[in-house]
């Protein structure tokens, strides 16, 4: 294990209450005055989750972003933020960061509730979502074999976005918007939430969260990468082989729902699809056993060296 | 004003809920499902909130304290807690704060609800509190002239404990203890919330602590240094002359309870001191004006130049 497993390991061992989720979901469950608040609280770490020259209104829309859509995956639409912000000397970053924040409050008709400001030498950005669900919020551990294995948008284009920016592609800017702009799932999660028996946002890479699915859910899934949706502008930048295909579904950064459904919903979640024009992509099957099983048409495909971030340091609970 | 301030009046226009108390109260106060959240987020950073030396247990104790001592100051009591963590690359120094960890969420019967965890080269720690309050809410802003203003605790010792860790002070394990181990007034704080007209906890010093209530609550306070609450600890290692009790007053970090309640509430005030053998102190007088006036016996004191810690982080909203 790595350290930061290991250290994970001892929260959770502190994390006995049942809203915690042992620390293994993507958010906590808290039952309150008769209804379900959901919280989350993600970090992002200059030169590890965003790049020194990023431009600080998209550094704060992926802020927002990825908090929502821990939410998104548990079905739970925002009651508001709280944001811990360091001030690392430069006015016109931060300016241009609340700037940013602004719009993506908005976007998601969100509030800012509060948070806490220090100066510190890194940018160390961090923000706590709160959220309400008004039903059963599935966890990652509700799997049964013989569900599907489904995926909301399309899987890839922020990693390709990312090596846009790092010059090891040529520029794309649907590529480059995937990466700076993620969209949380809110509308989908909410409607997928009562037909769903696990669900999750796919942040460190497709292939290492539906491991962990199967993990949490105690099943085998296998996934077929012919099935998996690449967009038009991915293939365009990147093409269509098996190894790009791995690529993309070890990527990370896609933050789309992830999640297992038995056969008899397949044409609720395919008019969920079309009433939110949204791409909704059957991958592959849960089964009875352990761990995951890559196929591509038919054929058995080995299993990368690595599966995505091992701590992304998206989620840990 | 600092660069840190202009920041925060950014975030300020951002902040219209109502929930949000305009981030200038200790915590925001959500209505949810016919009850009261309260929730605060505060940061602590390595070299600035505490030493690279001091005992990881004793920091993530004082990283649970600071949270639930602004909980305490709204008068609610702690429903859980979501830890955001760095590692900086010590195993042995995150193994001794999981357990300080541990120590101080039973003190306080607080459950870990979720977190996220990532590693980066400076130790950025925060917490999310999240709290329940029975009654209304006490904001800094309801001070009215001819309040009494009243202290928890005594003031001071634990910006003297940092002197003797600094060795500017002969070493005194009770002031010490107050620097490393601040004790959240949440019992005080849940039974003076009815009664008070405003309160909030002395985080930054008590004089500046004291200007902010003042000019939220739109009044002057007249504050008399004679009645301050110093402890013998902090006499014998300091003495206590007018100096001294400037020093204590805007030394900071002692997380008491501030407060301004009406003359009629003083003997129900006096029992819950009684009850919960926690000196509570009447220290000056809310009338009609603006600003901070400072007294000793009946005499003028000047203000001293600084009154506390511009920003010392430990709250913005």
């Amino acid at each position: 294990v790595s350290r930061e497993s290991a250290f994970i390991d001892s929260l959770r061992a502190l994390a006995s209450h049942p809203a915690a989720r042992g620390l293994t979901d993507d958010a906590a469950v808290l039952e309150f005055g008769g209804r379900t608040l959901v919280l989350t609280h993600d970090m992002l770490v200059e030169g590890i989750h965003f790049l020194p020259d990023d431009p600080p209104e998209d550094v704060a829309w992926k802020l927002v972003a990825v908090n929502l859509s821990d939410l998104a995956a548990k079905g739970a639409r925002p009651v508001g933020v709280l944001i811990g912000y360091s001030l690392a000397g430069e006015a016109e970053w931060d300016r241009r960061f609340v700037a940013g924040l602004e719009t993506a409050l908005h976007s998601f008709s969100t509030p800012l509730l509060g948070g806490d400001t220090v100066s510190a030498p890194g940018r160390t950005l961090s923000l706590t979502a709160i959220g309400e669900a008004d039903g059963p919020v599935p966890s990652r551990s509700g799997g049964e074999p013989g569900d599907r294995l489904w995926v909301s948008g399309s899987i890839g284009d922020s990693g390709a976005g990312l090596r846009c920016l790092r010059g090891e592609l040529p520029f794309s800017e649907p590529l480059v918007e995937s990466y700076r702009r993620p969209t949380p799932r809110l509308a989908a999660g909410a409607r997928l939430a009562p037909l769903v028996r696990a669900m999750m946002d796919v942040s460190d890479g497709l292939l290492i969260d539906a491991a962990r699915l199967a993990s949490a859910s105690r099943v085998e899934i296998e996934l077929d990468l012919a099935a998996l949706p690449i967009s038009e502008a991915f293939t365009a930048a990147c093409g269509g082989d098996r190894s790009t295909r791995l690529a993309a579904a070890t990527a990370g950064d896609d933050y789309e729902l992830l999640f297992a459904a038995p056969p008899g919903t397949t044409a609720q979640i395919q008019a969920v699809s079309e009433a939110l024009a949204l791409p909704l992509t059957p991958i592959g099957l849960l089964c009875a056993g352990a761990g995951l099983r890559l196929t591509q048409d038919g054929e058995s495909v080995p299993l990368p060296a690595s599966l995505g971030w091992e701590h992304g340091g998206a989620h840990s609970g």
